[in-house]
């Protein structure tokens, strides 16, 4: 570890972790845009392929600067666990709308829009959650992450329900019901790794009470 | 971290995993309990339920509980790893019961019953190896990892025969293969996750040896 | 840990990584052969069976020596990481090749075809790596988790095509809609897996850099 600095300019790790909590966002209300109006569908994918790639580039910053230095404001494998995991999001959100191409699906449920809407709300926590941390408002950093789970909780049985309505709305089509259900299951994967997020920012809270 | 005492009241991390474990069996018995006598389904469902609540209350507990002492009697990280497997194994067997309701599943299939009476074999194993984790009786601690590793691949079998069966079984009705390959899917899961608790016991064995 | 020596004789963790790695190769040329030439079926499935033997026998190997042993050549969690997921590639061929048999497929697809030639490819960058990381020349380990990553993103594009062509070329054959969906992901999530090892890899180098 030659390249190791014991006193480093100090990094700033809580600007890295708000940009790439802010990326989210932007994946997940392109994300809302693409099905609320399913229209220059194209230029959307397009996108949000720009998003995931940024979410990429930030979280490789993250984890560099962390090897790079001894001196972290948080315990570093807080650090790298919040990157990895709020990246994990932006690829699945990512992923789901390359399977809606590669299944040419032609317009989305009504379920699939709610999902969506919901998910956009549980980031945007996120964001605010990160920020919190970041001015040791660890008190709102736990209301966040309440609503965060609150919002999960939401998602949870919209999916469901989005599950069980499947096989009767499309009883005749089983591509579709093979299409949808994989397409909810990464919606709902999202709204997990939300949970994840909350999960170890609760963690970092206790460290910190 | 101001609130870790250095010298607290010893906490019986033991006692909490014991009940962490046999709170599974309990998910792991009404399940197939459920499967067996398809009967008072809506009341089975909310028990389960509640053992799942349950299940996440014990964890929580073990993991701030963690946070707020230095002295682990096994390796913290250890610790940790059994509790929120445990708890995944609670998790995935709640998530397939809530499935089967979703997919207004009319009556398990005759495999989804050998793999709910292998599963809650394995959890039973489960609670003997941390006894005897507890009891330091570390040769036996083995032991009962070998009979989950064994239970484990005897439910493998059963799952790669269920899903074989299932498409003759179910040859002209695919809405059928698409909800049991899923529920299918999570009893095998969940018994994965048991192997996975045993090579954390056995990991732990091995540092005790 | 009694047993714990701290003079060991110093063990060679690179020589059963890098056949932990060879054995990943048999793994996919294997299968590749396989899907190449759809005869003697039984006798490959049978040496991919004992190929995922021999990685779990090597992956406990390691285990059981880390924990022997405070002197590593890299840090211990790297090895562990690097040994899991090695390992983790021969298992998920294997599920693959052992699902082809439960579905009673009677030929791969020319997209299988191509996902296994990839996978093979991938594999052996990961060979060239690790024994590249042995000899401490840590520009040319970048240089194959640069082509890893290639590979990867080749058998990502790979995988989207198959996907996409499934729903048409079997449009009136849901059972095998969701059999192939269902084995082009185990490929997938090989090569994912591939990726994995090239970006722990990556940290390693980084930190000896």
């Amino acid at each position: 570890m030659a390249a190791m600095r014991i006193f480093p300019k100090q990094i700033d790790f809580f600007e890295i972790l708000e940009a790439a909590a802010v990326n989210v966002t932007k994946a997940s209300a392109t994300l809302l845009d693409l099905f609320e109006h399913y229209t220059d569908v194209e230029a959307k994918v397009k996108d949000l392929y720009e998003i995931e790639q940024e979410g990429d580039i930030l979280t490789h910053e993250i984890i560099r600067k962390l090897n790079q230095t001894f001196i972290t404001p948080i315990d570093r494998e807080d650090i790298q666990a919040l990157a990895t995991n709020i990246d994990d999001i932006v690829d699945l959100i990512w992923a789901g709308v390359d399977k809606m191409v590669v299944f040419r699906i032609e317009k989305p449920t009504r379920e699939a829009i709610q999902l969506a809407n919901d998910l956009n709300l549980t980031t945007e926590a996120i964001v605010k959650a990160i920020r919190d941390l970041r001015a040791k408002n660890y008190e709102r950093v736990k209301e966040h992450c309440i609503e965060i789970n609150r919002l999960e909780n939401l998602v949870d049985r919209v999916y469901r329900n989005a599950l069980g309505e499947l096989f009767d709305d499309f009883k005749d089509d089983p591509m579709m019901v093979i299409k949808w259900k994989d397409l909810y299951g990464h919606l709902e994967d999202s709204a997990d790794k939300c949970e994840d997020v909350a999960n170890i920012l609760e963690g970092i809270v206790l460290k910190h009470a």
